[in-house]
Order: C-alpha cells, then structure tokens, then sequence
C-alpha cells in the first residue's frame, strides 16, 4: 500500500503584507489552523496560492519557514511548475531535499500549442535533472488557466517512464467527463486522481479518487473531510447538497479575493483581503453580498478554536 | 526629438548547450554579426529568444556577459516581464542599471481574464519599484502566446500617469488592423509602436510606426533594414514583396526552430539547432524542405563576412 499523501488538500492562501511581501506569520497561522481544521495536507503555491506570482527565492523561503515553525512536510505537496526548467528543477529539488510529501508541477505554460514530445522532453528533463528517488511528481492540468494541458497518450508515456515518480494529478478541468475518464484509465494502477472541483467530490470518490485539491478548502475543508470519511454512507450526499449549492455562490465572485476575504473576517485581520498584482482585493462594495448569499446557502462558517465570529 | 532606440530590432535567438544551458559564446557572437549585419538594436530575452525559459538568474548573467564583452547597451531592449512582480521589478532594474534602452514587458501572463485595475496595479508597482527615470518600458502586447493584452484604455492610463517612462509597445498581435490603430492613436505623441509582422512594414513605416520588432529579423535584418531607410522610395514595395514571399514559407514552419536551423546552416554549428524545453529543434526531416523553399521564395541566405555559404 503507498504512503503517498492523499485526502482533503487546501491550496493554500498566502497572506501578503501591503508592499505585495509574503506575511510569513499570517501565512503560517493559516496552514496551521488549515492541518487543524479539516486538511489531510496542503498545496504550497498552487494557484489560488497565487504561487506564480512569488519569485523562486520568495517561494523556497516560505516553506523553510513553514518546516521550521514545525510544519510536517509530509503534509505538503508543492507547486514548482515555471515556465523556465532551471526554475522548475531547482524548486522540484528544494521541496524533495526539505521532506516534501510530493510536487505539483504545471506544464511550461509561455508558449501554446505545445507538441506531447516537447513536454515529455520538459518533464523527462526536470526528472532527471531532479534526480531523486523520494521525489513524487504530480501532473497540475488546468487548462483554463495554464491553456497547455496534459494529454491522455503523455500521462501514460511518463507514468510508464518514470513509474511510481510521476504519482498522480490535479485535475483542474472543470469537466466531470474528463476527471471521470483520468480516474477510470489511471487510478487502479496506483496513480493517485485530485479532482479540483468539490461539487464532484462524492461522485469522484465513489470511483477512485485519491481525494479533492480545491481553493474552497481554505474555508470548507471541514464540510469536504466528513464526505471524504463517510462518502459510503446515504448522508453524504445531503453534505454534497450544501457544498453544491456553496459553490455555486462562489461562482459569481472571484476566487481568491473571496476567499481572502472570508478569511480576513474570520481572523478579523483585514490585511487578509490583500492579492499580489495582477489580481486585486474583492472590492468593500461585494464582500456584505458574498457573505449574505454564503450564509443562506448553509456555508459551515470557520471559526477559530474559542472563538465564534457568527 | 527622442534619443530612444529606434528601427530594425531583432528578438535574437539565444543558443543553447545540450544540457539546456545558454551557450554563452555562440549567443555573443550571434548579438554581434545582427549589430552589424542590418540591425539597429536587439530584443534580449523576447519570445523568439526562449526568454521565459530561463531563471532571472540565467537571464541576469548573459545581459551582464554581453555588456563586458563589448555591445552596447544603449542597442538593447531586454524581455523583463514575468509572473512575480518581484521578478519583474529584478530584471528591469538590471536592464536599467546596465544602461541597456528600454525593457519590453510582458504582462504577467499566468492568471487570464484580468481586469485592467489589476495590471495597472501591475505596472504601476513595477514601475515604482524600479523607480528611476531612466526607465523606458515598452508595453510587449502578444496575445496568442501570453493570452493576456493591453486595452487601448490601459495604454493610454499608463501614458497619461507615466508619461516619457511608458514609451511604447511592441504589438505582435498579428493583426494590421489593431497595429494601425495603435501607430493612429499613440504615435504622435511620442509613443513608440514596432509591429512585430515583418509583411506590415512598409504600410507601418508610412503612418508612423518606430520600426519593427520580428523574430524573423535574426535572419533577415538587411532587407528590413533596405525597407526601413528607404520606405519613401517606390522600390520598396519590391522588397516588400520579397518579404511577404519569404514570410509565408516561415509559416508552413515552427518559427524559432527554423529560425536555428538556419543559423545552424549559415555558422556550420549543427548545436545551433538546439532548443530549450518544451520547444523541440526542427525535425532533420523538415530542414531540406524549408531551406529549399526559402531559397524559391527569394530568400537573401545570411551569410558571414568573408564566406560565403551558398
């Protein structure tokens, strides 16, 4: 049976500071409320990390910091997808030498329109120039964002190149038919399937997945940890109702500044809100909306241990 | 009357080892024989040159490499624009403090669908984190590869707050109507538009552009550069048309491998065909084909002082 790290896994947010630095303390009391609170890990620099947005430099301090403050990195995968391989490699390296539990690697996401062999020749490169038995690479697919994608015909070509290596995928497509067909093909060979979509969280477990990496996490990991513990029971799928319909609320702001906002009321801290460039803070006039709208859906509001916000 | 760098730019093409590092001699002296061989100035570190698929560090060394062996800064745009902020704001304030002409910046080119608030924000903050007048930022607008674009009202908003440091643009757009508009509406005031398609630039140069910024000019920069002294006369319409010949033989090929091949073919360096992950070289099987239509079309073959190669 592998060991490899699988469940309820946040994105994690990171909180940065007014001149657009990382808040390392703010950053770090959210990863540990996150372990705490409902996660079986956390995504480091993932996308609603706001991952690409930090240098390598700015990236590999946060987790030293992280490990140091007494984070178990065996908790923690970590984004080292850039577009330059050196980049790329030296973040991979980083994580693996410090403990990681695994990678989450983007595709070189610059130019479009990538052939399987230039990818396969970019992955095969980071592989080897990683070069490390302990290393578990997962494939980050978000073709929404990233536009490039990984192709059926590639998974197979690098999980038979580098057997148990390249461990698994986030499945950001946002198209249940697709998360479907990867569980299906994949995950009885032992190559661990992420859906990010919690609205099919039961439906993917139910065949397979290996749990659920969501942005939502950083406030509903709770609520998605008893449907991960319990999807065999009829229950679950009145949980499922509720993050269905949470969901959709999320659907009419954006992501990220919504969800920096609800954890700046949580914490009261309303340096919270703050985004790095490009993206910006929800804007003051939305956040009474978004709140309003979560609550009548039957949002599961976090709280901090001894302290109620409702 | 402006001092700032003007004409035929090339994106020269960096060359690489087989371990995927700058090969730093070849790059030099390619920079070299473009400087002398028709262009007025180079792009470092553009699209054509692989520039997101080196580390800032990478980047950092060549720019300083090439300034102490003798190019003149005050002939160089450098790429700059990354996803970090932080990374953006180190690289062009090392183009700057080299004394390199200008950066061209991508917007950051991760997250999609953004908002013109946030990359004010953006360059606002890059420019201010720089902060030193000295800077010449030329926006690198190139939607089919970043995604991401520059509005006109973006334009004109960082002109009206940064005027004389928002100097001009780079549209590799690939489409005239969008080129003429911007040489319409900017280049009267001093805001400097190179069209990136080599086939635009007679009709570009007739209403106002700067010159022209085309991968294609690492291998054709003399005839451009006939065209851009000579626009006035009606012989240029004959040379354009040559242009335009050899342009449609460049699509039926991946640009910058082609590109390579041909610098490979013209130094006797079969390394020079070498390409960075994802980009793979030109398939051997490609090359006769291309070389031979190129030499169809009318194709002035590059050649090196005192050698002749065809």
């Amino acid at each position: 049976m592998s060991t490899n790290l699988r469940g309820i896994l946040a994105p994690a947010l990171t909180a940065v500071t007014d001149n657009f630095q990382i808040h390392k303390e703010r950053t770090l009391a959210h990863f540990e409320w996150l372990l705490g609170d409902g996660c079986d890990g956390l995504l480091v620099f993932g996308t609603t990390s706001e991952g690409n947005s930090f240098s390598v430099a700015e990236r590999r301090r946060l987790l030293e910091d992280a490990v140091d403050a007494g984070i178990n990195p065996q908790k923690l995968f970590v984004g080292t997808g850039c577009c330059a391989l050196s980049d790329s490699i030296e973040l991979t390296k980083h994580a693996v030498q410090i403990g990681c539990a695994g990678v989450l690697t983007l595709p070189p996401f610059y130019y479009k329109e990538l052939s399987d062999d230039g990818l396969f020749q970019y992955f095969a490169s980071l592989i080897e120039g990683v070069s490390n038995d302990r290393l578990r690479l997962y494939l980050y697919h978000i073709p929404p964002i990233a536009v490039v994608h990984f192709s059926f015909p590639l998974i197979e070509r690098l999980i038979a190149h580098y057997p148990g290596v390249v461990a698994g995928i986030k499945d950001s497509s946002g198209d249940w038919e697709h998360t479907r067909q990867l569980i299906e093909r994949f995950a009885k060979r032992g190559f661990d399937v992420f859906p990010a979509d919690e609205c099919t969280l039961l439906a993917a477990l139910r065949i397979g997945a290996a749990g659920c990496i969501s942005g939502t996490a950083n406030v509903s990991a709770r609520l998605f940890q008893t449907i991960y513990t319990s999807w065999q029971i009829a229950e679950a799928e009145v949980w499922q109702t509720v993050v269905n319909k949470v969901r959709q609320v999320f659907l009419g702001y954006p992501r990220i500044p919504a969800l920096k906002a609800i954890i700046a009321r949580m914490r009261g801290e309303s340096a919270w809100k703050n985004m790095q460039p490009p993206l910006l803070p929800l804007p003051e006039s939305e956040r009474a909306g978004l709140f309003e709208q979560l609550t009548d859906a039957g949002f599961d509001w976090p709280a901090l241990r001894g302290r109620e916000l409702l």
